[in-house]
């Protein structure tokens, strides 16, 4: 398998921690390393990785290349600029194609939380098999552990394949649900979390992209010739229209499988969930850096170049940095990008 | 009138902003100057001011004299260490007396809000009259605007001196009430807050002294010894019990007069305080500094150094300084100091 790790996202939700340059797949938000090393380290314990590429932003380039261990700098794939994932994909796949026209290719994002490397490797193992076998295009979908209304969902058809208990066809897509919804969807045990991470025959996926998003497989056979005689792609790549793999491809195409996978996985969407995944004390406070919490509960403080006090306040999230500073009520933190929305209008140095 | 302004309080009920070297009466809270140079600048504009004093510790001496204007950097007095206010009144009164043993005294503290020349000096017109002809201690006493619980009270006789329609005989002073006595005490129009401003001549002062506090009064003359000859009083100092004027004198003493002051007044007890005469959007919320609120009410943001962005919350008190930051309930701002006390242990470099 060739993997891809998709690492050019703004990670806005983590400010002021996630900046511009320095998204959060460049965070140590688990610890002491980045998200995308932590992916790369992941990969690189399969046996079936036959190497990993990363394709990022153009601005990230200089940073990732010096920072991460285990991909090699030529394996970073360079977006002139951010176009969702169907576009991102098939630049990855066209580098994958030219070396093995044949090959298995994993995409993967660089930022999410996966714990349980046995039950991963089961699942890719699995991929693997239908990716050579039936020939259908594959995504992991991960059983909920709670009605989410952060995901979306994929609904399967009830009943394995015959061939492996743990695959099943996608009978339907589902943006993410309202809570009535994300609590029938749990019910029906026919829904699994839509995770992002897709596995399929180089070749069959440039087939359904011919099929189903025709202007972009054009795009990327001209961006093929660019390649070829050492030309830039840029203006090529400027006028393709934006799109999410999931509702330019595996919406409209028929042979899709999910792999029901039992690893602990997360998006790491907010700063809620760093919360709900970090250690606490008894009044289910976290503090991590220079801090204290007085008579508070539930509150998530972190604090990088000064230290913060709080006092009397309950379900907060506190996070500083040198120049920004976030106070935020834990219901409301889906909404940081208001700020991050004011800040680039009037005071993009903090972006 | 020879002044004494009292600047040596530790005010670490604005920490983060006031910090052991830059307490509250060195801050410009309120704008541009200093809670200290607006105080000697009030007392400038009064004809009755013969000279200005100010009392305050060892290790703020400096800064007062480089910063301040209109006093006189011989007139700095300084105390060897906090004794609370009747030993340094006492001193005070000491360097006063030297210069004219009948001369009239009054005592200012450095960090209180008066809003109302006209009043004010109207009320230090009476007091000197008082001081001078009925040879009582004369104390200002405000008219209470709402039922406070964080200011002590001066109940009066319910009917004026012959010969002033604003001055009243004292008849006790009461402790910082709760809110039940506090509301008797404002329906009962015999109460007006204790200001912390005294009168008096100097010499009444010294016999008042003599009789009600024998063993500072000696200290005191041990004093004038040690400085007649021009030795050092630290140790004399060191002995001497911490006591209030209030409690030490006014409480035991019978010739007191109170001045009813209509001027506004506030001690500038808290943040609460400077959010309550600071100006509001239309949502209640007061920003200083470098900062935004974003779907929030009834908050106080004040930044110096980082910009802090607040987001869904409401009745905080946010401030931020350099090294520190604060966040608190707007209900428990007056517990600030506990957040003081544990830095005392751990992190004496943020005091």
């Amino acid at each position: 398998m060739y993997c891809v790790i998709m690492a050019g996202g703004s990670g806005t939700r983590f400010w002021p921690l996630s900046r511009n340059n320095n998204p959060k797949q460049l965070l140590n938000i688990l610890g002491e390393k980045s998200m995308l090393q932590i992916t790369i380290d992941r990969l690189l314990k399969l046996k079936q990785v036959e190497d990993i590429f990363i394709i990022t932003r153009s601005d990230l380039s200089t940073q990732i290349k010096d920072n991460i261990k285990g991909v090699l700098p030529e394996n970073i794939i360079i977006e002139p600029e951010a176009k969702n994932t169907a576009p991102c994909i098939a630049l990855a796949a066209l580098r994958i194609a030219a070396i093995d026209e044949n090959a298995t290719m994993g995409v993967f994002p660089a930022d999410h939380l996966i714990i349980g490397h046995k039950e991963f490797e089961k699942a890719i193992n699995s991929s693997i098999d239908i990716a050579k076998n039936n020939q259908g295009l594959v995504t992991l979908g991960m059983e909920p552990s709670f009605p989410s209304v952060a995901y979306g969902y994929i609904q399967h058809e009830g009943k394995s394949i015959k061939s492996h208990s743990n695959v099943f066809k996608v009978k339907a897509f589902a943006e993410k649900p309202h809570l009535g919804l994300a609590k029938r969807f749990i019910k029906s045990k026919d829904f699994l979390w839509n995770g992002g991470i897709f596995l399929w025959n180089v070749n069959v996926f440039m087939n359904a992209l011919d099929k189903h998003m025709p202007e972009l497989y054009d795009s990327i056979n001209r961006i093929k010739k660019c390649l070829d005689k050492g030309d830039s792609f840029d203006e090529i790549w400027h006028n393709i229209s934006p799109e999410s793999i999931d509702y330019g491809l595996m919406e409209k195409t028929d042979n899709i499988y999910v792999v029901k996978s039992k690893f602990e996985w997360s998006d790491l969407g907010s700063w809620n969930v760093i919360h709900e995944i970090s250690p606490k004390n008894k009044e289910g406070n976290t503090i991590i850096g220079d801090g204290m919490i007085v008579e508070g509960n539930n509150n998530f403080l972190q604090s990088k170049g000064q230290f913060i006090a709080l006092l009397g306040v309950n379900d907060l999230v506190v996070v500083g940095t040198d120049d920004a500073i976030l106070v935020v009520n834990k219901e409301r933190v889906e909404e940081v990008k208001k700020i991050v929305e004011y800040l680039k209008d009037n005071r993009e140095n903090l972006l």
